[in-house]
């Protein structure tokens, strides 16, 4: 269970106002009487808590489980589980995920400017928001409703921060128009200049970088993370797509919507990223690449060539997903025996 | 055309004044009367505004642009294109990187210590700096002349920071002699501890890192870098060096002058990078190694031996580069067929 | 000699003073009376310095330092080297360290809290602990005895700091128990929302984050690394533990004692790393895996399955290093002649 230094939880619910929450068949009788007070793991979940049965490899779990009642697929049945005590759903890890929210609810701001922060005159804040403790807010910033702005977090001059949208602490925030319900976590640089030079008279002159972060509506961007502005025209971030921690995105890169970048993964510049792409953890993609909408690259990938919608790649530099499995396997046949590719020795 | 709420624009200026700035022949008869009043790219530039033809891959662009005026090579000709509308330089792109210098000057910096900068009573601060919000200037820190501390930056005791050096947010710079017009972006880490360890009676103790960071004249340091200070001596970055984000240069590494290094890329403990060697994004670098001059490493290389001046390297381990695509080439076919290399399945 | 703008010095101290707290044999006739003012590397130490002597490779700098006295491991003799110049040891490199820490001591902290912190109102901070410039301290936090917070940092509500850690510059922590003798960096995040997605019915829905990050005592956290908070149960960092610069730590990793992780590491959700586990730059290690206690991983694998106890692990896919050791010989020797796989060409 949650440790409530860190979470605030709302509740107990009756088992039939989180089946009404979740849009789940519930057949326990006792379904109005029956008192939930916290989520938790089938393994771990004490009496009075919901927990989520995902995979009949967790069979075991659940026919052991204290759990007083547990989400499942509808349709699910087994002998030796007290239908009882499930609660049937159409996707339970979506249902356990909004289960969560219910009972552990974002929690309300703490509307107002932090004595302590330095609003430029010329910014507007709207209704709700919270600047915390030694935010820096910057000329014309225009700040939604709703926003948090954490804690030494600083916002250049001119963004746009768009309604119920909340930034961490110690991030770094310039020449950016930010989406609603974007949540960008601690650390975080944005609207850097990208890095372009031309050798000149003296050395290395930069190109100016006279472009902007553009990021879309719903998108999450992890810790650590950086990115460029344009050079000329926008860096952007398509709406919903999720962004893991220490991951580089380059300028002029144009990610499209519901991407999903894993960790410390880079975007080289000018590269395109179709719609749902996913990216494993350290990919690398060069500049000027194009990766089509729904490609899959796999952890670690250095992607060297444009890459086709839906395609899985992999290996570096990446090629199909299956080829670079023949080429692990056959290297180690090749050079290590039958059993040498196995991280067995 | 840039977003003036992040930029400031200068001019206009007429054709005769760009130039002479540029160094250009300007063939045009109207050349003193013409007013530009932004640059842009071929594509999208409008009347009135200046644009670059740097390949004749771009020619079809070139003979459509709207733009008022084009930055070519000397000696271009083309029987579609007026060349009363060029403007003839020896490089276009540095002439363009000076166009835009030209209408987007570096703002002049707001001179002063924001009241709310904590500066110790023994830092001197140079004529015309500007230290922002939150800036913490520590003990015996000595700022040049026309520098810039961005908001809640963290200078540590003894640091020196150049003439017209610029840092920007939150960033953490300790144990360093930072140059002339050196750029710092945010969240950057310099002077933090290097990574060296003995084991002890009770695990590992670290051992003292008594050096310093010495960034010379002229260096970029971009968003969320880190870089170690020596163990004993000094990391040095040498002088017109650029370094892209997330990029960790670890104790006592000594970068030439003139290298150029791209986002994640790692520098391990004691290596030598000579001058003006070129490094892509994730490339690794092994501790105690050499780098010759001049050198050159593909992206995401991990590179585990020295690597000779001039030398073009890539791969994991890096091999020449010739050897690296010969091997991934050649792998391709033993195991995937003729195409099986190819991003295309 | 370290510059003592950044670092203040202890001493001088005389051979035997040093003897002592090194624990070492002084064959010197005059130890008593002999003063040492510092450390120094062979080949540059000054008369007054006392060096080590670790590597018979080094045996030239040995016979021509000037140092006054240098450390060396016990019975080593040699025909032209003073003996009455030696101090006879266990360990070289151990009792050098230690030479340091005696002549550099840790500074004394400046107890109390600077005015520009924010401290609420019910954190509690033990006695001689320096909360910094700028800090942010939140409800609840409790700061043990010695602590110091770096300028700027910010620690989120209920976050526990045990005796004696010390934070750098602008870091950000929340969601986590540290404990005693832990080092932070500068621009460290620990505590972040850890990346797990339900598809929903408008997107990607976030998967709550309710657990936390427990750093175990006398870990080390290099700058900009970032260690997210578990998804239920928590991220642990066993004791003794050092993490070098820029590494990524998922969700509900589980690691152990006395692991050494390099630059720019990435380890993936779930998985656990065993005891005393040694990781090289730029590794990366999937999700839900095991390492086994005292694993190797050289540096830049990718990690994608199990690795054993004690196993030396390389590559992408990483195999047994002797393994890969063959493949890259072996693919030189295929496809690039028979020194093909040379960094020289």
């Amino acid at each position: 269970m949650p440790d409530l230094r860190f979470f605030r939880r709302s509740g107990p619910f009756t088992l039939s106002e989180i089946a009404l929450h979740l849009d789940a068949d519930d057949l326990s009788p006792d379904r109005g009487i029956i008192s939930i007070h916290d989520i938790g793991d089938l393994d771990s979940a004490e009496p009075g808590q919901i927990s989520v049965f995902t995979d009949t490899r967790y069979l075991d779990g659940l026919t052991r489980t204290r759990a007083a009642a547990v989400i499942c697929k509808r349709g699910f049945t087994h002998h030796s589980v007290d239908s009882a005590r499930l609660m049937f759903v159409k996707d339970p890890r979506l249902a356990y995920a909004l289960a969560g929210h219910l009972f552990y609810p974002q929690q309300p701001l703490e509307s107002g400017v932090h004595p302590t922060a330095h609003v430029d005159h010329t910014a507007t804040i709207g209704h709700g928001s919270q600047i915390d403790v030694g935010a820096v807010i910057g000329r014309d910033v225009q700040i939604g409703r709703g926003c948090r702005v954490g804690p030494n977090t600083v916002l250049g001059d001119g963004v746009l921060l768009g309604d119920d949208s909340k930034i961490g602490a110690n991030s770094s925030i310039s020449h950016a128009l930010i989406g609603r319900r974007v949540e960008i976590e601690t650390g975080v640089t944005i609207g850097s200049q990208g890095f372009g030079f031309v050798p000149g008279h003296a050395g290395l002159m930069r190109m100016l970088q006279l472009g902007r972060v553009v990021v879309e509506d719903d998108v999450q961007i992890g810790a650590n993370c950086t990115i460029d502005r344009g050079a000329t025209g926008d860096t952007v971030i398509g709406s919903g797509t999720v962004i893991d921690n220490l991951v580089h995105i380059a300028h002029n890169v144009r990610m499209g919507r519901l991407c999903v970048i894993c960790a410390q993964a880079g975007i080289a510049g000018s590269t395109e990223i179709g719609d749902g792409v996913m990216m494993g953890g350290q990919v690398g993609v060069g500049d000027h690449l194009r990766v089509g909408a729904g490609a899959k690259i796999a952890a670690k990938s250095g992607v060297v060539r444009d890459v086709d919608v839906n395609a899985v790649v992999g290996g570096y530099p990446a090629v199909p997903i299956k080829n670079w499995h023949r080429q692990t396997i056959g290297l180690g046949r090749l050079f290590n025996g039958a059993l040498g590719n196995s991280a067995k020795e």
